[in-house]
């Protein structure tokens, strides 16, 4: 164990903290396969949760950002914001988590807390930009943030959340970011009984959402380009699977749903889609294409509609979700994985080959 | 005058109503130039208006729908949906209007009435198709509807509006359009006091947008490409013009404001002005750009904000602008134009040489 001292202004960081070493995976370079390494944690804070990590999800995310395909990542990169384990160490000041608790962390682990975002609990729009999991600068360390693909990790109680005992702990790690990001925008635009909601996309995030929706009360439409996934949208809770390439099946819907979630990260038709609105429905964007989606004018104009977008969930929010899953027992359609398997599932992920989501089994990060 | 009496069954249409001959200013094709033709308007039923049309105003649509760059322009076309005039007949069953009373007609003469989008006075989106005052299938004569860029028009009086007896009346005529297209959708998004609302484009709509922005009590910011309207804007009442090409001022008013009207109809870049918007604010369309526009997946995600459209307004909401306009003495910059004057003037819209309305006197139709 190597202790680190440190003292330098760096944006407004003050860095005293100590530190200590442990495993991890991750890479140097956009180009380079990910292998095990070894970064700093900090040590326990009077705030702070250190918590041993037990599963990490994968999110396409984690790919985008070790391959800098979103540009801006500072390497070593550590991907990894799916996190479930056991709190192994609490500062002084913790008041809401002990020893042996389960807990979990998501996409972010701090941010300003003073802003108007923050105040209302939405910290994932922090105006003065919240801390990511990973690749945001750490604000107790001279580095950029390191994410769950790690022995542990060491969070302000603020940021860390309690999963509920009856929940798998595998299949719960997905929730802290496919779970969330498909919760938030459908408790925003007020999913439940009476409304019919379309999911477009069945993959990591869609799949939860079907889940999640239909736990809501609402009637689910699952909507997708491939006949091979209708049964398991059928048998992953959805009232009706409809081909987005079979015309009559779009037209029997035309008009008649109050909102879509559009799940997809790659390039698509979005118009043919928001058709399938009623008035003043919006389609909310939570999947990333990285180019431009072209959007007609008579689209929105006709019908009042929007094309939205939704970003994870707030802090108190993600509690609520979890809670919820708890509630219902809804957990992540998961295929656990060595930790020496990751640039397989790399590119199974990017194939599209997975059900649904591939978790990290931590335990075998040691060999 | 000719009378006619047709019966025959067409779209369940039924046709027995008498007409007589009018003048108006229509074009038999695509090509032509807008010239003096004579049209059929049905002799008044028991709940119509007939209505001596004092002014018109000219709207883009008008020139879009002449020269069929919509498609679907059936000829004879005579377009005009900003209509005022006076009443000199009614049927035996009208209850509202009287012989000699000001009277105003906008986008639409009919509409299903029965839908949930009518029953709600939303009839702009009513979900068998709105009966629109040119260019839609006649209800009670086998052609098509025929505009206000004529001598009078035949309207059951549930379309009709009453004009507030202190506006000026050709000033009034765009209200019908240009007023209720920026009118309702700044009502649906709640613009007031204490909002700060961005109008693009200082046009026909732009304009009246602000006018109608700042009666509402919101903070108006104008939102140009071209300094030489800076002035303008701000005699209209905004309370700040920002050129949108120069990216200090774009910067510093960067997530600020809860909704942006979007009053272009050429192709622009949605996405630096989406950067304008608050969390959870919205870009709204209404004007009506040819090609699809360009929405990066961040312009939406971030700030869960939305790209929305809207569509005129309702028959109860165009009454309720009128009345809002007549309490502030809000009417359109026109420049009042002779019949003859027609196709000079849609030569001048289509480079933009208007300020900011054209109207038609359309005393001058007989000569």
């Amino acid at each position: 164990m190597l202790l680190l001292c440190m003292l330098f202004y760096n944006h407004k960081r003050y860095f005293m903290d100590t530190s200590s070493t442990i495993l991890a995976i991750g890479t140097q370079s956009a180009e380079s396969p990910l292998h095990q390494m070894h970064i700093e944690r900090r040590t326990v804070r009077p705030q702070d949760v250190k918590i041993e990590i037990l599963y990490c999800g994968i999110c396409h995310s984690d790919l985008h950002q070790a391959r800098n395909e979103w540009k801006g990542t500072t390497y070593p990169c550590v991907p990894g914001h799916e996190i479930v384990g056991r709190v192994v160490e609490v500062g002084a000041g913790v008041n809401y988590f002990a020893v042996g608790d389960l807990a979990a962390v998501g996409c972010m682990v701090d941010s300003c807390r003073e802003c108007e975002s923050c105040r209302e609990g939405l910290e994932q729009y922090c105006e003065n930009g919240a801390t990511y999991t990973y690749n945001s600068p750490d604000l107790h360390l001279p580095t950029q943030t390191y994410g769950g693909y790690s022995e542990s990790i060491v969070v302000d109680e603020q940021y860390v959340l309690r999963v509920p005992a009856n929940l798998d702990l595998a299949g719960a790690a997905p929730l802290l970011c496919a779970g969330i990001t498909t919760y938030s925008p459908m408790k925003h635009w007020n999913v439940g009984p009476g409304k019919k909601i379309g999911i477009i996309g069945i993959g990591g995030l869609g799949h939860m959402a079907v889940k999640l929706a239909k736990a809501m009360g609402a009637t689910v439409v699952m909507i997708t380009t491939s006949s091979s996934k209708v049964s398991d949208g059928l048998r992953l809770g959805a009232d009706e699977v409809i081909l987005s390439t079979d015309e009559d099946q779009m037209l029997s819907h035309a008009h008649s749903m109050h909102l879509i979630l559009d799940c997809v990260s790659a390039d698509h038709d979005i118009n043919a889609y928001m058709t399938l609105l009623k008035r003043d429905g919006s389609l909310v964007l939570v999947g990333l294409p990285e180019d431009p989606l072209q959007i007609a004018p008579f689209s929105v104009v006709g019908g009042r509609k929007s094309f939205s977008g939704s970003s994870i969930g707030g802090i108190k929010e993600t509690q609520e979700m979890l809670d919820f899953c708890g509630k219902h027992d809804i957990t992540s359609e998961i295929e656990l994985i060595h930790a020496k398997d990751i640039n397989n599932a790399y590119e199974r992920l990017l194939r599209g080959d997975v059900k649904y989501r591939f978790v990290i089994d931590m335990a075998t990060l040691k060999g």
